[in-house]
This record gives C-alpha cells, sequence and structure tokens, in this order.
C-alpha cells in the first residue's frame, strides 16, 4: 500500500490547519465570528460575472488555453500600472511581478525556491495557514512579538546579532489575527536591517487594499533588494479567483516565476477576469468603499466588547480581524461558545509561543446586530 | 539583495522548459507543430461561457470564496459519478478523490507528498514539464525506455531486482511525446511489481478522455493502493480552467489532500464550472467527437510523413504528438525549419538517455492542409 510508503518531511508534518477547523464548525452554528472570507455584502459578483463574458466574448480559447509561467502579460501590465499605485508601490526597472494563484501560492513559491531547512524568523502570533508553507521547509523559527506598533523589533536585532537567518515573514497591515498596523518607523527599519544581517523578507500585504490609509510598505523602503512583497485580490474582488502577486528583484522573481511551472495553477481566464477589472477601474472603486464597510464593522465589534467589558485587545484599524485576550483558556471557552451558537477561532495556533487564551475574532461574515449578539454570547462563555 | 541569498537545490536547478522555449519560438512562424494546447476549433468555449454564468447566477458568492483543501464537494462528487466511469475507473471504497489545479499540480502534490531526494523510475522519453516536479526531489533517475507497446518491463525488472525505487512515473495512453498506449498486459504487470517491490506508481493520463478505445488504466488493477491516477479537464475542456485531480487510497490521499492548504490554488468558481459541465452531460459528449477529431488530424499527418518517407515513428492511435526520429540532429533541423517557417519540438530534453534526432510533431494548433505543408518543409529541412 501506497501508505505504507515512507512520505517527506513535509508529507510526514503537513497537519489540518486550525482555522479550516475552526470554519468546518463555524458552518453549523447560527453566529459565525471565525471566517476568513470577505464580506458578500459587498464582493462585487455581477461585476465578476460580466468580466467572465465580455473575456471569453474578447479573447475566446486565447482566455482558455495554458497560463505559462510567470503570469498572462496583460494581467501583469495592468498590476504595474493601476493595482501597485494603489498599494503605495513605486515598481522600479529591475523589480519584477509574478503573478500566483494568490498570495498563499506566492508564499509557497517564494519558500520553495529559498528555504531548505535554514532558521527563518516570524512575528509571534502569524497567520498559521501561510506561515506553513514557511515552517515545513524551515529548521529553527524565531518568534517575534507583535505589538502594537507590530514586530519586537528589539528582539529581532538581539537575535540578528548572535546569529542569522535567512527570511523573516511579516503581515504589516491588518495584521492575521493581531489586527494591528506596523508604524512607519518599523518599517524602515527592518528594510535596513534585511540589508545589514542578509535576510529575505516576505511582506505579505493581503489586506491593503481595503485598508484605507496606511503607511507606505516595506518593500517602498528596501534600496537593495531584499524585499519581496506579496499582494492578493482575494480581499477585494474574490478568493474564489485564486490570484494574488510577488514582486521582488528582478534577478530572484525570475527564478520564482520558473519554479511556477512544477504546478501552472493560476487560472488564464481569471488572470484575463482580474485585469479587466483592473484596467476598468473596478477595483480602483471599490478600495474606499470597502475600507469604510469593514472599518464600520470592526467599530461595532470594538463598542460592543467595551460594552462588555472584554477589553483587552490591541485596537485594529483595518481588516477583518481583532485579536481578544479571554483571560481564560481559549478552546474551553470556544466550546461553551459553539453550544450557544457562536463560532470563533482559539488563536493558540497562530502563536509559536503563549496565545493559550486568545481568541480571533473577525467581522466579515455576520451582520452589525449580529456582531452584538455574538459579543454578548461570548461574554457568557467566558463567565 | 535576495539574489545574493543562497537558494533551495530546486530554487538552483529550476530551468526554462524547453517545451516553453518550443511554443515562444511558435508565436513566430505561420505553421505550428509544436504546441500541447488542445485544437482551439473544438474548444468549447460557449458552454463554457453559459457555465460561469449559471454558476454565478445559481451559487452567487458561493462559488467565489476559498476553495478549501481537497476540492468543492459538488465536483468531487461529480468527478467520482460521471467522470471515472468515463475513463474506466471503478472508485473503491477506501479510494479518495482530491481536485487539484490540473494534473500538473496533482504531480506536484504528490511528489511533494513523497520525495525527499529518492531514488524513482521514469519512461524514458517522458514529458519533461511534468517530470520537474519529481525529478527535482529525486536522487537517482532510472530512466526504462518506451516502446511502441509502452514502458519496457524487462528492464525495469532487471533493475528492481537489484536496487529500490519509491516511485514510477508512467504516461500510459496518447504518450506525450512518444505517441504510443501501454499495452494491456504491461500495464497488469507494472500494478504487480508496484505490490511485488514496494513503490507507488503515478499513472498520469490526461489524454484519457479524448483518446477512443484505450485498455483499462492502471489503477484498475492495482488491489493494493499502490497506484495514484491523474486525471485532467485540460483537454477535454481547457486548460485555462486549471482543473484536474488525483485518485488514490485514502489514508495517502487525504495526506495529498492537506499539502493543498500550502498553495489552495484550484479556483473555486472554475471548479463548479467544471462540475457543471460535467452534471449536464458536456463533458460526455464531447468525448467521442474530440477522439474522432484528433485522430483524424494524426492520420492526416501520418499520411504525409510516409509520402516524403520519413517514416521512422511509432504509429500513434490518439492523442496530440507523433514522435519522430529525423535521423540527424533535431536541433540543427529545428533552426533550418524556423527559418522556413515552421515550428516543432525538438526532444532531447524529453529523454534522460539518448533523442538527439527525435522530433516531437503535434498536430492540434494546424489546420490539415497546413499539416501537409508543414511536413513537406520539414523534410525539406532535414535535406
Amino acid at each position: 500500500m501506497a501508505s505504507r510508503i515512507e512520505p517527506s518531511r513535509m508529507g510526514k508534518e503537513i497537519t489540518l490547519s486550525p482555522v479550516e477547523l475552526g470554519s468546518q464548525m463555524a458552518k453549523k452554528v447560527k453566529i459565525n465570528l471565525a471566517s476568513g472570507n470577505p464580506d458578500p455584502k459587498v464582493m462585487p459578483i455581477n461585476e465578476i460575472k460580466d468580466a467572465y463574458n465580455q473575456v471569453i466574448q474578447e479573447y475566446g480559447f486565447k482566455s482558455l488555453i495554458y497560463p505559462g509561467a510567470g503570469g498572462q502579460e496583460d494581467l501583469i501590465y495592468n498590476v504595474n500600472k493601476f493595482f501597485l499605485p494603489m498599494l503605495g508601490l513605486n515598481k522600479k526597472d529591475d523589480d519584477m511581478t509574478v503573478i500566483t494563484s494568490g498570495a498563499q501560492h506566492a508564499m509557497e513559491l517564494v519558500s520553495k525556491y529559498f528555504l531548505e531547512y535554514d532558521p527563518i524568523g516570524v512575528e509571534n502570533p502569524t497567520f498559521v495557514e501561510t506561515f506553513n508553507a514557511l515552517k515545513l521547509r524551515s529548521s529553527i523559527n524565531f518568534p517575534f512579538d507583535v505589538m502594537n506598533d507590530g514586530i519586537d523589533t528589539a528582539s529581532l536585532r538581539t537575535v540578528l546579532e548572535i546569529t542569522r537567518i535567512k527570511l523573516l515573514y511579516v503581515i504589516p497591515n491588518c495584521h492575521n489575527p493581531a489586527g494591528v498596523n506596523m508604524s512607519l518607523e518599523k518599517r524602515k527599519e527592518i528594510a535596513e536591517l534585511a540589508h545589514e544581517y542578509d535576510f529575505v523578507i516576505i511582506e505579505d500585504d493581503p489586506y491593503r487594499p481595503i485598508a484605507g490609509e496606511v503607511p507606505p510598505p516595506i518593500k517602498s523602503f528596501d534600496s537593495y533588494g531584499n524585499v519581496i512583497y506579496l499582494g492578493s485580490f482575494s480581499k477585494i474582488l474574490a478568493p474564489g479567483l485564486r490570484v494574488g502577486f510577488a514582486l521582488g528583484e528582478k534577478k530572484t522573481m525570475e527564478k520564482v516565476s520558473l519554479l511556477e511551472q512544477l504546478d501552472f495553477s493560476t487560472s488564464t481566464i481569471n488572470q484575463y477576469v482580474v485585469s479587466r477589472l483592473l484596467k476598468t477601474g473596478v477595483v480602483k472603486s471599490l478600495s474606499e468603499k470597502m475600507s469604510s464597510h469593514y472599518r464600520k464593522k470592526m467599530n461595532v465589534m470594538i463598542d460592543a466588547l467595551n460594552e462588555e467589558g472584554l477589553t483587552s485587545f490591541n485596537r485594529p484599524s483595518c481588516g477583518f480581524f481583532l485579536l481578544l485576550d479571554l483571560h481564560k483558556d481559549s478552546w474551553s471557552v470556544f466550546k461553551k461558545a459553539i453550544e450557544r451558537g457562536l463560532s470563533f477561532v482559539p488563536a493558540k495556533p497562530f502563536f509559536l509561543k503563549g496565545g493559550e487564551n486568545m481568541a480571533r475574532l473577525s467581522v466579515t461574515n455576520v451582520e452589525e446586530d449580529k456582531i452584538r449578539e455574538g459579543i454578548s454570547i461570548l461574554k457568557e462563555s467566558v463567565n
């Protein structure tokens, strides 16, 4: 039997993501504060439908052949022209954009390119699903706490002075699960550290298009080609399209794009669809609408938490998530909450150290009045 | 600079596929015998367009959220119900279907699961692009010649008697690039060898839906769970959808599906589209039409080759490709052909040993009269 044949280290170590587990439980309850999907209410479904029709009409079979590695030319052009400026990115001549099946696939490609059991650094907490692609290919993972203004750079410096890391993974905006933004100063600081200590920064920034005002990307402070920026259309358009990109120094990205030959997984027609939605201005027009929509819902949650006296959290200014300290084991609270019809994600798995009492709460798949009801159930479940 | 930081073995060894190179050259000439894309003439473009509209109409945002690992339930159901029987596969209770972004992505997942610098076996020649996912994770590759009736099982036995392989990769139908089908006897034989010598067979079978009459899959002779079958919708529907699947023993496939968490690359909406085209019978109705279409074109090519006295090839009974021995270095012939407006793929890169004089000729992206003209140019270029 094939199952008796020894798998690779990766094959041995892969496990079901706790986020998947939380999502599966969430389907069975009335109030879902567990979701990582965008709010269906603001998903541009009709615009996407029209784009499919227009793309097939205009390009016919060309939109349905093999995608080729690196991405479809038209989409690369429109990402560079319309999307990068929206994200505060100024593409340099020796930068290159590689289209991927979402930022998750970009993580997989970049880690495949760099890592072979190397030491890396990571925020504590971090988004466990994307981090998996790194973790399964690393030797040591150094965790650095996420503070109100982002990663603890003092601890990072301490580690860099005594050992080498090959790569640092950060989520600068609307952090998942911590909710915070990295400060401007820290962005500049880690860009300089990467140059000084010769490591790669993976800047994973899927929330930027729906974040409103945030500091410029770390990539914009990188003069030496150490930062690889990962972007996505999953939050602003739809995750089901599976389209994102990586932007970095050309020499490196040319190799990363060749690794796409191993999966050729980014749908050609979906690339044309996203390209059209960029060109026609749909993406840009959605950006403002989305950021105020999610901010409004987040404020409802923050008010509800304060009213219930659940006040141990870093106030998010954007995105889907808030990380709450329950001052009690979050699994035991989770079990009680599920019985009462509420789902959230117990956040321990997002932490390399600590986090037993932490809960990730999401505002995306829940109406405003249900947010209040959910937080009220949460309060009961803590007691 | 990130480019100064040492990449992984995979990062170091990845190169541009020779097939990509041939395709790029092919765009510039009038007769393209290099393509691996299906014939646009028979691609069901309108059916696909209608399916996008119907899926968005019926499922709305559900078709546009994250896909989850392992594939969308509705598609798994319809693959099992409608597609597997078309392919001669009888799904057992302890089998499991995992949806992937095409068979290429399935190769990537399966090799990621099993391989960590292990010895493997492979047909000589083989499809170099899919094989890359294995090659970059293997130690030794044992090449076994492809004969008129498929892999040289006598050589395989000789190797198995003296050493161990972890995995054997074969393309049983309409072989790319060799054009041949593996005989019924050899299918049974290698299924038994896999059990006896404890290795995994990857049965890569993307051409089966357009092949017409061929022997049953190797998987159907596997009583012990050693065979993993890879299927695709790329040839019968469209490669740009990026939807395929892997079928194997549940214990193994559960793990393989977890590895999809590393890329989450299979578009949700495209999965719904394929599911609908299965359910409404479009896939089934296309199967017969496609096989006779390609057989007709292949016969035109075979006749043209015979007329020109280019007779050193194994007569393909299905698929896109014919492998011709030019009795002359195929790169030098290629250069002359390109000047005369003809592109094909010099097939050396498909071979682990030999193959210098071999040319892969494709019938997909060329009209019947252009096939004759192309073969005539080829003859001139050989002289």
